[in-house]
């Protein structure tokens, strides 16, 4: 049986797996990145995709790559990379100096990562057209699934979910803009949260669990709310769920798909997290008299999406 | 020749014209509206296209109508039109009782209108693929086409752009939801922000033009700024450009279309408004990275682009 490659390219490190026609993983490795250093980054990926290939003796029959930043699928070309130092670099074309014979494709990483969960992280039974998937990480990533294709919009440029507005002129974001809802609902911004509701409650749950854990993090409220039941840590996580909850209505009126799926690290609150979102997004869709209201789902591969994501851009 | 009729159902009178191939209303007539009153309304616009038809002696090739509100596309239901007091009709069977062997289809009134602009409207030499249509009126409508289609998100629930989150939390909307960007950028909002700016500055020139036109709307700071370089009315311009443009961004990251068409009574400010929010938004758009930039126009079958583009939606 033929398997496909699918890179993962990351700020650190790239990872590098081989994945059959069922999205399973067969064998994985990995190398370091660095900032400008294009040519030798491909290179080594090249080098460490024959080793594994030879190590299963298997047959490849695509590449599929997804890397961070703004990426033209069409084309093969990272426009802007920001944590590797690439502009407008080919990366499909550079690759094929390697495996010229295989189909090659590429694709941003949260978008990749998007397909691969609508491919292989749905429920057997949920037959979907329409999915937006939304990772709460360091900023927002994710991915626009339409009619059952990833959309990526004009050269690339859309599926850019964290960077739609929230706050009107807002916090600053990295992306020149403000008020961005990676600004207020990204893993980044719980830490902040949470680090405030402590700064201002130090006799609370909340504070006790910093204080005994060593560190504010994305669990800290979770745990002090759980755990403790801590008004605090429930006032914290419930606005933050607002923030979330407002982006997803930006997304219910423009794209209205069937599915959201939450992934990045705060996903892993799982169903405590994630009923509490489809809870307040209902509550809206009802009252704006839409139908079906938009299932909220925890995503399933996690960091295996990357990898698979970018193998199924062949599939 | 075979005609296509075009029927653009409003709240206060709904419009049938006949419109050909290419995109020109042949002949034109309407009909009085009133809430609640489905199977008549039908059966008058039933009656009056019949009229139509008799009148130019064409043959009929397909029926489309836009309606105000939800509609299911796919199902021909107009889901929600509170306006006309319409819940879950099948407006596609009711009249198919009158036309029973000719395509009919529905859509949204402001999605159809897109889809004319799209079809009819953009200069000959634009190869677009992907185009957003916002008319800055009452509210925000509009529509996205994406691959030269007209998108709908699953159930008729999507291309709701006016509906988008500006001000998480901010000023109440008649959707339910807080925040809504019709609050900050549509007609409305504009006038309400020139009726402040009066307000607070009743010896400025914007109030003297409103004065003298005895009236404060949507004109009144375009014609203080134009013609007298006011600096309180270019204030107002710019911070309601500023609020558009915010929105823009949203369609930006999420859709990312090469063409954004602003239609509805504002946009008769032509290029005086369209050179400031391309402006705005090159600025984005350039310190983003994203290439190409979006071109920003003005629409231009304006009243007529609900008749032609539900003409269209069977051409």
């Amino acid at each position: 049986m033929g398997v496909y490659a699918g890179i993962d390219i990351g700020g650190m490190s790239a990872k590098i797996g081989l994945v059959s026609l069922q999205g399973e993983i067969l064998d994985s490795t990995s190398i370091v990145t660095e900032p400008n250093c294009f040519n030798k980054t491909v290179k080594e990926m090249a080098d460490k995709l024959k080793e594994l290939l030879e190590r299963n003796n298997k047959e490849l029959l695509g590449i599929g790559i997804g890397a961070p930043g703004i990426v033209d699928n069409d084309h093969g070309i990272v426009v802007s990379a920001v944590n590797l130092g690439w502009v407008k670099v080919d990366l499909k074309k550079e690759f094929e100096k390697y495996y010229s014979n295989i189909p090659i494709s590429i694709g941003n990483d949260a978008n990749v990562a998007a397909l691969g969960e609508y491919r292989f992280g749905l429920d057997d039974d949920m037959l979907i057209k329409n999915m937006v998937f939304v990772t709460l990480g360091t900023g927002i990533g994710g991915g626009v699934i339409l009619d059952g294709k990833l959309f990526t919009g004009t050269n690339g440029g859309g599926g850019e979910i964290g960077h739609s507005t929230l706050i009107h002129q807002g916090r600053k974001c990295n992306c020149s803009n403000r008020g961005c809802w990676e600004q207020y609902a990204s893993a980044t911004a719980l830490v902040r949260q949470t680090k405030r509701a402590v700064a201002f409650n130090k006799d609370s749950i909340l504070a006790q669990v910093a204080r005994d854990r060593g560190i504010i993090d994305g669990m800290t409220s979770f745990i002090a709310a759980r755990k403790h039941d801590c008004p605090i840590a429930l006032k914290v996580i419930d606005k933050y769920v607002d923030y979330i909850v407002s982006g997803l209505i930006t997304i219910t009126n423009i794209v209205h798909p069937e599915v959201v799926l939450i992934g990045g690290g705060v996903s892993k609150e799982g169903d405590y997290l994630i009923s509490k979102i489809q809870n307040k997004l209902d509550n809206y869709t009802k009252k704006s008299n839409y139908e079906p209201y938009i299932a909220i789902k925890a995503a399933k591969l996690l960091n295996n999406a990357g990898i698979i994501g970018s193998a199924s851009l062949n599939m």
